[in-house]
């Protein structure tokens, strides 16, 4: 799996941050590609990224904030344009369907893949493919607002081939069979049960990826061990009374949400215009004084998620 | 008059073409801006551009295709965040108003500007602030399309002072009534015409701004004489198959177009992502040996509009 920075600003535009997107890629699994948000000019944004629109099969939309949700449209049109014709499920708050249908509608927008428009609600779990599962968690904005919860399964562990070999069974469709878990008879008679020859499972990543949000206590429980978790930043510490009065959290406090958590890696993004390049350091120290192990998102930056 | 061009590619971006807007700059008469279209990233283009979204006044839309309209919401939300409170009027086909106001609905985006959104109709001529004029013409491409033409007023020509000197009028209130064609009589009892002492009218400056269009005989009328004529040219010589059939037109087309309608000076925009800036040159040369007094625009560019 692997994060690719869209769009890390808040609010509006800036020559140093474009507005928010992230984009998921399950590397293993022949490239398909996840969005989370898309706002105005992620297509822009992904013309010089890896990823490919024709990949994207899911867009989930934390909420209907414009620079959350203006890249939609066009970013829809030119995935058609580009011949993908596989379908592409959008999921969001209620009032995402209207967007969409007008804004295609209007603009004589003909996609040649289906496109199917899903509304979350708080809690629901859903199934996706290759039994990779996303819960839902609502947030506390100033208008609806969810995080995501993406979830790998856990893979069964490896077959110890080198015991096996040592206790003298041959390669062959057994290893198949124990790697499986199944019960085999081999032609001396001996029972050998898969359970015994493998691994422990290893787990599958868990990422998860917020809306904007003040650092309510529901997110500790929602987050809680993650391999990463991708949290909002608009404010520097200091600015937490400004942060609460329009939805948002500051570095320190999605720092110690990380913490409470006990995640493996805090990402910052969301980070508002008024915060420049030049004050990332600073940005990121007062997160780190918290929670060492955070990392502050650019446009365009890939992060590998590795297995636990 | 400056034209900004902030977009000058077809149907998607690419790394070199933003999809269309250009922005018409009142130089003399306080910096007042108008956009011609708004396609996805047009703030974004604005960021570095001479464009000040605070004094944009007017947004003429030629169609609603998504290359044309889908920037609109978050300019329009980003031109409030910058502090404008004064009025903003875009102008467009039927249809507009509920993409507008069902986007900005939506994203809750609030405006702190009086906001009129006004569907244009064919021959429709608005009258603007200072006396500018705007003429309407619907246009031949695959959905209602119009082009606007820009006509500053005529201003009273230069008083002859010299003259007036070596006539032995004394400078003051009479320069005055006799600049505005005024009579006066002098003390000495002699009366003076202000149209004896003053140069001919200075013709106002002709702009005229065409969306996406197959090349039409109602052109012409509409176009004629213009000092600057800005067409769309999305394929080169020799496509003109395709260009009919899209609705569109080739370098030639607009060429023959300005050369018909006596223009000044022709510019093309709207240039199909097939073609790279390593193209420009032949797509020029083409045009050029029908009109020579053609420009391909780039993003970016700024165009004096000098007077005729």
């Amino acid at each position: 799996m692997e994060l690719t920075f869209l769009g890390t600003g808040a609010g509006v535009p800036s020559k140093e941050r474009n507005v928010s997107a992230v984009a998921l890629r399950f590397t293993d699994a022949g490239g398909e590609t996840w969005l989370f948000d898309c706002g105005e000019a992620t297509q822009h944004q992904v013309l010089s990224s890896p990823v490919k629109l024709t990949r994207v099969t899911r867009i989930w939309i934390t909420h209907l904030h414009g620079d959350h949700i203006f890249g939609l449209p066009g970013l829809l049109g030119s995935r058609s344009f580009q011949g993908a014709e596989t379908p592409l499920i959008l999921y969001g708050p209620a009032g995402l369907k209207e967007y969409v249908e007008v804004s295609l509608k209007t603009s004589g927008t003909y996609l040649r893949y289906p496109l199917t428009v899903e509304e979350v609600t708080d809690g629901r779990v859903l199934e996706e493919h290759n039994g990779v599962r996303v819960r839902v968690q609502a947030l506390d904005h100033t208008l609806p607002c969810y995080g995501y919860r993406v979830e790998e399964p856990d893979r069964p562990g490896r077959l110890q081939v080198e015991r096996l070999k040592r206790e003298g069974v041959a390669p062959g469709p057994h290893f198949r069979d124990l790697k499986a878990g199944k019960e085999v008879i081999l032609p001396d008679g001996r029972r050998l049960y898969g359970s015994d020859y493998l691994e422990p499972n290893k787990p599958g990543r868990q990422v998860v990826i917020l809306g904007d949000t003040r650092a309510v206590p529901e997110i500790t429980d929602f987050a809680r061990g993650a391999d990463v978790l991708v949290h909002e930043a608009t404010f520097g510490e200091g600015e937490e009374e400004m942060a609460t009065r329009h939805g948002h959290s500051t570095t320190v406090q999605a720092a110690e949400m990380a913490k409470r958590a006990g995640v493996k890696r805090l990402i910052l993004t969301h980070i508002s215009a008024r915060y420049r390049l030049a004050n990332e350091k600073e940005l990121l120290a007062q997160a780190r004084r918290v929670f060492p192990h955070t990392e502050l998102a650019r446009d365009h930056e890939v992060v590998v998620v590795s297995s636990p």
